[in-house]
């Protein structure tokens, strides 16, 4: 019989990967934190709340329209501290080079890091590098591990949703996929679709100081929004349910997401997050989230549902009803 | 111009890692906790002091004889905590998987990433796991960051090293990097060589508990016992002169360096650490060490000179001296 191996598709965010943590992973390793399988574990020490996230780099190719793999390494971590409440404090950086990288490219993606961390007010306090040999690597893989603190009250966790509540998105939708994905197959559009790769924590920051209405939030990454929210409801007794209309869809991501056959519901975003909020307290927020640069496009996409419970339904443009499923094959390798 | 390129020596942990550091990831990426490029990165938040490190491993092959990939991420990260003489607390990991990867060996690494995190007492809390296209990485790489906590009054730093200080290892050196090294090339002895893989916390913790009297702990992964020592005298102004008669080397690993041509000086240990320490405070240090299971062979194997400053030397067996210099080509490649 042929073993079972590793497939691109464990690597998609979608269900293989979802299925590979909570099988393979989770038993063996198994904690209360790391259970939740936030964005980002929480713990408290000496009284203090902080956060950690980790992430591994991995995009190919590294140059994409918007950004590269540096900008990236920062950002992406950044906005997982950011889904878990916490502001970042500090980075960690690990490389994994190939035997025969241009040390000219090394130093760009350097520079974005450098960059990208600033804007980010983070200080990257430890590092490594290792080298493999050609063809053992791809050019360059990034790990970063941040750490956060959170402050006091706030609690953000799928244990706050309830039914009613409305759900956020800050922006259009696919960009980020879609820029990579254009890039590495040599397509050209008149109008160049950038990656939406953007740090959140400022964003969160004033939706936090807005309201106390806030219950989760969640950045649609590896998998899009449709897998994220999959996510959110796997198990729980609460569905999600989409408005098609409201789903804020760029036209060149719509165009190309044709050619490419694509959804853009299952798509990478770098820039966006997804909020669940206390429908009493939505309008605090969306003024918040409006007033700051990365959120002057959010929209209300949909709302938490009693039934069917522990699925993503979207009601379409046409008035029917469409099943959101995980991400099953393997969409887009590589995104991020 | 042929453009300059990422080598593997690059990744050796000598010369050309050290280089490659110190002039195209520090100036960017400045700070004054990074600058100690120490094993383990302290700073300090709501008056409590924390540690954290990462290393990714990308050990060819991922199981030898005395351990694999998963429990030296595990040992690795733990033991460069513990340079820091800080109580290893969380770790977060990421897997970088190759397409075609057997689940059955990433099965058999998770084992061995629970059983090492068991003994180490330490959590897993967050993880991130990538699939990358058969012939873009190798099998699994895995990222492990650690965090830990520095107790008060606990400073192993370089700048408290003074001339007249004791240099001790806990034992014989060179067994990780040919166990590693003899797998790889399919070369048996009678008595298989073991690697030394170990979690170190537990015997620095009975250190610090012995004496104020230490002023600084090195592990001698990559590049070895020699390479690390460069590292300490690096730009200061004193020496190190070892004893070649005192350096604890197995005759074993002594055999292998022959034939395989290396220095067992230069080559990695995952279970050793160098500790410099306050000439009056020997005694209490090495009977604290003695008493470890991982301190039993513990020896005194040099100390710290005035003069040729910035150098490693050692007397030789006949009475010379010879100068060890950094590791400078890539003497072992992916050893961890």
């Amino acid at each position: 019989m042929e073993p079972e191996r590793i497939l691109l598709a464990h690597g998609s965010g979608g269900k293989l990967s979802y299925d590979l943590i909570r099988e393979l992973f989770l038993p063996p390793l198994h904690n209360p934190i790391l259970a939740t399988l936030a964005d980002a574990a929480i713990f408290s020490r000496q009284g203090m709340r902080l956060a950690i996230t980790t992430d591994s780099y991995v995009v190919d190719p590294i140059f994409f329209p918007g950004g590269d793999i540096g900008k990236l390494a920062i950002y992406g971590t950044v906005n997982d501290l950011a889904m878990g409440g916490a502001k970042p404090l500090y980075l960690s950086i690990g490389f994994i080079l190939e035997e025969g990288f241009p040390l000219e490219e090394l130093r760009v993606v350097v520079n974005s890091i450098k960059e990208a961390a600033q804007q980010c007010g983070v200080d990257i306090i430890a590092g490594d590098t290792k080298v493999v040999p050609r063809g053992k690597g791809d050019k360059v893989f990034i790990n970063t591990t941040g750490l956060g603190a959170v402050s006091e009250g706030v609690e953000l966790s799928v244990d706050r949703i309830c039914v009613g509540d409305k759900i956020i998105i800050n922006g259009f939708i696919g960009e980020h996929g879609i820029a990579v994905m254009t890039q590495r197959e040599g397509l050209e559009f008149d109008t160049p679709i950038k990656s939406d790769a953007a740090p959140l924590w400022g964003l969160v920051s004033q939706m936090l100081g807005a309201s106390q209405g806030l219950h989760l939030l969640r950045d649609p990454t590896r998998g899009g929004v449709a897998t994220v929210l999959n996510e959110v409801v796997g198990g729980n007794d609460f569905g999600i349910r989409l408005e098609e209309e409201a789903l804020p869809i760029g036209e060149e991501v719509a165009v190309a997401c044709e050619i490419l056959g694509l959804d853009p519901l299952y798509v990478a975003n770098e820039g966006k997050l997804i909020a669940f909020c206390q429908p009493d307290e939505v309008e605090p927020i969306l003024k918040a989230m409006k007033r700051h640069p990365y959120g002057r496009e959010t929209k209300v996409i949909g709302e938490v549902v009693a039934a069917p419970p522990g699925k993503v339904i979207m009601k379409t443009r046409v008035g029917g009803t469409r099943l959101l499923d995980m991400l099953t094959g393997e969409q887009l390798p590589r995104i991020c």
